[in-house]
């Protein structure tokens, strides 16, 4: 069976590039993946499954760091012009492009779901002739958005699966689910999709991340370890203006407000229990040298080993921003921009997988732990299976890299996609094989 | 008139002297100036002013920064055993030292009011040879409290000028209140004297000062400027301790609130209208390197030219601590502990004191005008007369000193008696004197 | 001879408001001053005066705020593409576009100098049929550039000046020095002027400007008091970016430092001699929330009653800066991109001028006295002149606004130059007059 | 054999426990064990150990947290008094208060160190009746100095086992070196003994405490880990005083400085590769409220998972502090108190003790692994020993505690003597055993 999964794998490895080529072509950022969803949507819907989109899947209230609504209309027109379905992109409407096929099988089993990601990166393209995406003329079109973080892939991979899962539906039971989700730049898709519900009935997911800390074709690890729970919130302090040498004392000084949270939030105290981290990346603020400044924003992001000191962090870091707010008489409104839970994967999915891995024969190096010590919103849906009893698990299949994730030179070495496209298929496979 | 008053003077600087003395040796501090005020009292009555003591002339609940109730008992006692009248100590209990002297005249004709203090300072005197008072025999006997600041002299003139009213009362009309306030040394007293109306009705308010910024016999300022309102306030912050090693996040950091909360007090806006000021003097937090600290306290003042301006600066540092303690989790209790108007002298007072002064002739020098740039609470007395529509104004006699105020080898050259005593009778004659 | 001179200055109307609208017309910002200042010169040439220009005007070390050289050769080619005589533009190259031009008269007498400003403010003019000079079509024709503060009356009124004292040189002894100074916005210009030396033979100084404090077309002050010294600095932070989950160690946070420095610069002491201002008006700092921010910037100004207390102000503010950058270990550079002086009227020449504005009858309201609470880099002339025992003053001609200074609807009733004129030349005709 | 040690420990549970009682009640703290350390060198010495003391094994450039000489002269005395002999006592001047008994078998073998502690706390012991020591008569003598971490229990085993090992000599091979420090309170005296060198030559260290983690009779772990390499530091800052209402801009604020220095200490990054800990545990600025205070004092500690990363956050916290005290201009002096190093017991001592634990018979519960996330300057001792090769081991053994460490009702089961003799004998047996 594990042979008749590689040779196929092998096989779909022409369509799987013309897939991923196409996705990196017409590249969009997260919540506007209109087009890229709509092709999923049509392409799973042909297959025969079950397909689920926009309010089906996605939790309109738990959506984070949505662009505005022109921005959105705007990119759904451009979607159509580049030949989503208008069908599909209207049920997508909001931003909502998520997208989830279902395939139950005639037999008992277990419901499997694997996660894939669809968004590009806020990143323009080069163009340069040493760049294969531009000398093989599939360099992104659209302005500001590159897949240079190799969803393209885990996309094509995902559709690549589908067809091979339906090409072996007649040996499983149980059920699959495919989930495509939007937005995991910024982790800002996965709550919204977890929040629905959708893998509240799932005994066992996957996800799949090429390269990463993997930056070799043939390797492959398991046992993902440390993924950091994190929030990301922005924040926006009003004061009122005055004339800095004459009434100085009739100002509400926002910057300084803002500086006051800097610099406590970076004092937030250590977690016994475990890594935590802050980081406020950005501060603007005034808007001339001689009045009191009256407005001032911070873009900051809280992590912690566990959803719990994350959470700790994030409680910190609200009070410590309102009473920095308080302190210098400004109002202020904070905004959730993103959040990832923590965790790591489940022990028996890391035995099972290191397991068929090692009888697949197409890995070189099966590496025994890594430590993530980033963030990723499939955590979410691993913390939320976990929770529920089940086994989740994320695995990053190796691929050499022209240039690192979110670097505007980013390619990696297609051959990956058939080591993911084998690795997953016999997973789901061995899982779902009818007894 | 006035060649009598200067005589008359001159021939009460021997009891002035004795007087004055005794009250330096039995050295009282704020609101415990038990043995102080029975003196004061028992004399004015036996020179036949209406005595008015205690709760008739303190209000309560605008007392501050008094002592414990242990340590009132333990001060009255020590009165009684130096000599003070029981039933004088009773009925000051809670510490109101406060005395006042009513005589009116049985011709028509103003209310004139001239207040003294009566307190000595958290001083130790030294006991060496050098030191007259130590020398002479008279220096405190009290440990930790010594008349560093003249008040013993300011007494000493009022009860002589008592005296002195007393001699000349038949060419006076109108009404005379002699007020001797306790707690000057940290501007805790005046508001509690002003609080009970005792100088509602008046139409003319002296003060007067030995030295300070005139610190050479025979020298007179009679137009003192810039009083700086002010607020003392004791700080209290009270957080949780927890092992700054093992789960340091189990902690609330009071140590950290009560810098922040310095911090940002020096923060404070400047203000558009006229001089600020804020100062924390005092910090103390924490008892251990390895524990988050869960106790600190303060000690701060504000300042402003005017009221208002210590009102604004008042009220952001209100604001600024509680959002410091708000900001680490803490709680936070603030006590005032002193407080003084702004303001300066009347215009009219001013010109009226410095015509007498000439005609006296006792003084070498009458210098134009002083920046005070300091507080003194005698101004809440000022500003309250002013606001009714009367005169006020303080002056400063000059004496040459053995050391600065506050200093525990503070002396003054005693000829000073005289010489305040000499203006303040003249004035009051003048403005008294029968029609 | 004041009343000739009251009727010159009416006959001179129509000349001065063509000059002042071509002057609006092609407004330039500071140190990019060419086709103004090389009208000013050809004029001042015509008219007989030696002229100093460029490098003999201008210290070019003490230039403050100086667009790049790009930016400068763009702004020159402008002016001649506008007019510019190209010979002028030349000697102005660097942006020392200053202009003085000297009289000297055939008899005995002082050096009187008069200070007109050239710039424009960097503000776009609205294009509004409500807004005069658009509706009248004078306009500025440069964008970003406008005369939003009234200097391009102040230089026809100069020009009108050097005309009309040709006209009375009969009358005259001494020596007229009529200064035109460049980049007055952001005080960053007088400095260069006065470190050449232009001031320091001089007896009587005199600037003068239009609205500011007096908003009524017939108002004068000659009493200004209370100029703030002033420093204007940019202070940019440069540290080591670092990702903010795996790494935080290895960064260095400018972003921290830059908050540090605003947080103790606004916590610098109050000075006991007078006021003192601080204000950070604008801060940037980071690129992105999951990293370190390695760069940050600053805009600050500090003030000062006094040159002594803005030094003070200064001098702290330069070691908290460099300290706040150590404090992260991260590197700082700091530059001064604007300077002046404190100080006020010299009392003669406040009775002088007011005697004559009196005399001259055009004026409906002569104010006592006027607080000026802001900075003006005219002090800086007038500081040197004091210094060296001259007089100086400066005064303000009321006039009704359209629009408060630095508006970009801002527009003044033109009769305040004929007022102005007036004024200025019976000041320099009654001191220059031959005796 | 082992059955013999066990038998042996157990015939000396009298003699540990009247030799601990006696430590007990002459209790010493830190650098003044003049008393105590002399009972061990007068033990070692006739037992026929070389002992060296003092200077030998102390070097005086790396003592931390040393008393003043007057401290310890007083408290040299005082150990003479209370029986010590003053020819050791001599020897130990200036607090060096180690001492190291060595013998070397005849037989070939390695050199194996086991080290106790000493000193005793600076807490006053309760006299209570529920008090055993009180009760039992045995409770401190000395004020403000108590055994309340069980170093007096720790110290007597090593007597013991000294004895025992003569008993044993002739089974043996190689060298034995007991170790008795001072200073572990504080973390103070380690660094002092393994910079003279005396581990140098050791293959094989063991170090012990009852308690602390395991309070349960019987319990024993083998495998601590996570040693928190620490630094105390004292800070002092020293600024000017002046007058807050009158000349605040002479002072130089010591108070702000630490505030600071408290504030930025706690936003030390945390560190990518592990814990790291910062807490500024006490503060003490400023005399009056109305001075700018000119003296502050912090007492602080660093931690962290490595000496690597104590070492990141010693030299992040000492720029800080240096910055601080530059920004306000004040000076600064800062002095180490104490260090530890971080790690963990070699895994093979941990195997091969946990072996002979279970081979004893004499310990109910052997812990798999402790996470110790605390500070201990044994750690010292261990680093050294496993840099130059050889293994290092700290057990902790358990026993039922009265009240908790450092608390002035503590006390433990004297059976852990026995419990703790026995463990250490057949230990040192196990490795010294001749072949």
């Amino acid at each position: 069976m594990i042979e008749e999964i590689v040779r196929a794998a092998q096989g779909m490895k022409g369509a799987m590039i013309a897939q991923r080529r196409d996705f990196h072509q017409y590249a969009e950022v997260g919540w506007t993946e209109f087009r890229t969803a709509s092709i999923v949507a049509d392409t799973l819907t042909t297959l025969g499954y079950e397909v689920l989109v926009g309010e089906e899947v996605i939790a309109a209230e738990a959506m984070m760091g949505v662009p505005s609504p022109q921005e959105l209309e705007r990119q759904a027109q451009r979607a159509i012009d580049q030949g989503a379905d208008p069908m599909w992109v209207e049920k997508m409407s909001g931003g909502k492009t998520g997208v989830v096929g279902i395939m139950t099988f005639s037999q008992q089993g277990p419901t499997v779901a694997l996660r894939f990601d669809l968004d590009a990166n806020d990143v323009t393209e080069v163009q340069e002739e040493g760049h294969r995406p531009y000398h093989e003329k599939f360099a992104s079109v659209n302005e500001g958005a590159m897949h240079a973080c190799g969803h393209d892939g885990h996309a094509a991979v995902g559709l690549a699966l589908a067809s091979m899962l339906v090409d072996f539906q007649g040996t499983l039971g149980g059920r699959i689910k495919l989930i495509f989700q939007p937005a995991e730049e910024g982790v800002r898709g996965a709550k919204a999709m977890v929040t629905k519900g959708i893998v509240d009935d799932v005994d066992y997911l996957i996800g799949m991340h090429f390269g990463f800390k993997m930056q070799k074709i043939g390797q492959l690890v398991c046992n993902v370890k440390g993924f950091l729970a994190t929030t990301k919130l922005d924040v926006e302090f009003t004061g009122i203006p005055a004339h800095a040498g004459a009434a100085p004392e009739e100002g509400r000084n926002a910057l300084l407000a803002a500086a006051a949270a800097a610099t406590y939030l970076h004092g937030i105290s250590r977690h016994g229990q475990g890594t935590s981290r802050i980081n406020v990346g950005m501060m603007q603020a005034g808007t001339g040298r001689n009045v009191i400044p009256a407005h001032a924003i911070l873009k900051l992001e809280t992590r912690g080993a566990t959803s719990e000191i994350n959470e700790y962090m994030y409680k910190e870091a609200i009070r410590i921003i309102e009473s920095a707010a308080t302190m210098q008489d400004v109002t202020v409104k904070i905004s959730e921009q993103g959040r990832a839970a923590g965790g790591s994967n489940s022990p028996e999915m890391v035995n099972f997988i290191e397991k068929i891995a090692g009888e697949l024969g197409i890995f070189n190096e099966i590496v025994a732990q890594c430590d993530f010590n980033a963030s990723e919103d499939c955590s979410y849906f691993m913390e939320r299976v976990q929770q529920r009893g089940g086994q989740a698990a994320y695995v990053m299949v190796g691929t050499d890299l022209a240039a690192g994730h979110h670097d505007s030179r980013f390619d990696f070495d297609e051959e990956a996609l058939v080591l993911g496209l084998g690795l997953l298929g016999s997973i789901a496979q061995k899982i779902l094989q009818a007894k």
